[in-house]
């Protein structure tokens, strides 16, 4: 990490050093120590960018939870209603990777013990439970078909893993027609 | 972890250890010197004691996934068909605690990295494909059914975190409610 590096890109590097880890080993195995060793710097010379590991995890998940956020905006557009919806759960069935799913569950598993992350998702489902209902409220759908959304789509990012291979496109697709079909679309 | 002590409490005693760190830090956490500390152990004591690392980890995941079978088949009992996959479902979106949906989601996580780990979800899922497909095929219910009901009782248990509490029963029941639905049961 040399001192002539660009600040944004040095941040940049310290966020993705830290996803990398969390992505392969969880977010408790995010040390400086180990942010350091990536980044072939000193423990010191990370303290001296960062105001700690708090600050280090805050602005790693900010960048993916924004990151993630603008992709789903751009995927859903000016659309509302049915049809909001309906880009936004194609988007969250379907667009993310596995880095990306990783990620995400190692996120949902840590939070409990760091209240960072649990704050950053605090921030990211309150921002999705507002799109859903708001896209729900249009239609006139009732309050429990907002929890099968999120279940349904919690459950299509787990099972990229539980069979070891992530289910094909269209696998994903054929649970959501089902679920359009229970909100009656 | 003295030497008199009787084998199967020693093979308990050692589980528990790499369960309890699986689920505070994840399982790339659980090493022989992490379990031989929270036995008050040496690591050469938990190393006679076991053929390694792979083993402690075999050994640990096939007794919760054991207990969890057998949890699963106590609530099915004698039923089939429709009433079958209700009570096992009924029981998979309700009955694991905060502790068990945490052991859970490490082990999704740590598996593509952790061929053991692997093998022991693979065991447990081929079990739960064909139980769920099983009750399925009785009431000649058609292949995204399966998916749909594995997707949500997936992102049940997501949704015992996503939120930072875990969602009461009754909430958890209602989308089962929406699913049965779904199925046209």
């Amino acid at each position: 990490m040399p001192r002539s590096v660009d600040p944004a890109d040095r941040a940049d590097a310290l966020a993705t050093a830290v996803t990398d880890i969390a992505v392969e080993s969880g977010f408790a195995a995010v040390t400086i120590r180990e942010v350091a060793r990536r980044l072939g710097a000193s423990t010191s010379a990370v303290t001296h960018y960062t105001g700690g590991r708090d600050d280090l995890l805050r602005a790693a998940v900010r960048r993916e939870i924004d990151r993630r956020r603008a992709a789903a905006e751009r995927a859903i557009g000016p659309a509302t209603g049915r049809e909001g919806l309906r880009l936004l759960l194609d988007w969250a069935a379907t667009a993310p990777d596995e880095r990306g799913h990783r990620l995400w569950l190692a996120l949902v598993v840590a939070a409990p013990a760091e209240p960072v992350l649990r704050a950053e998702l605090d921030a990211f489902n309150t921002w999705w439970d507002a799109t859903v209902t708001g896209f729900l409220a249009a239609e006139h759908a009732d309050a429990t078909a907002a929890d099968l959304i999120t279940v349904v789509i919690d459950g299509l990012v787990i099972s990229a893993f539980d069979d070891g291979t992530p289910w094909p496109a269209a696998r994903r697709r054929a649970v959501l027609g089902t679920l359009w079909r229970t909100l009656g679309w």
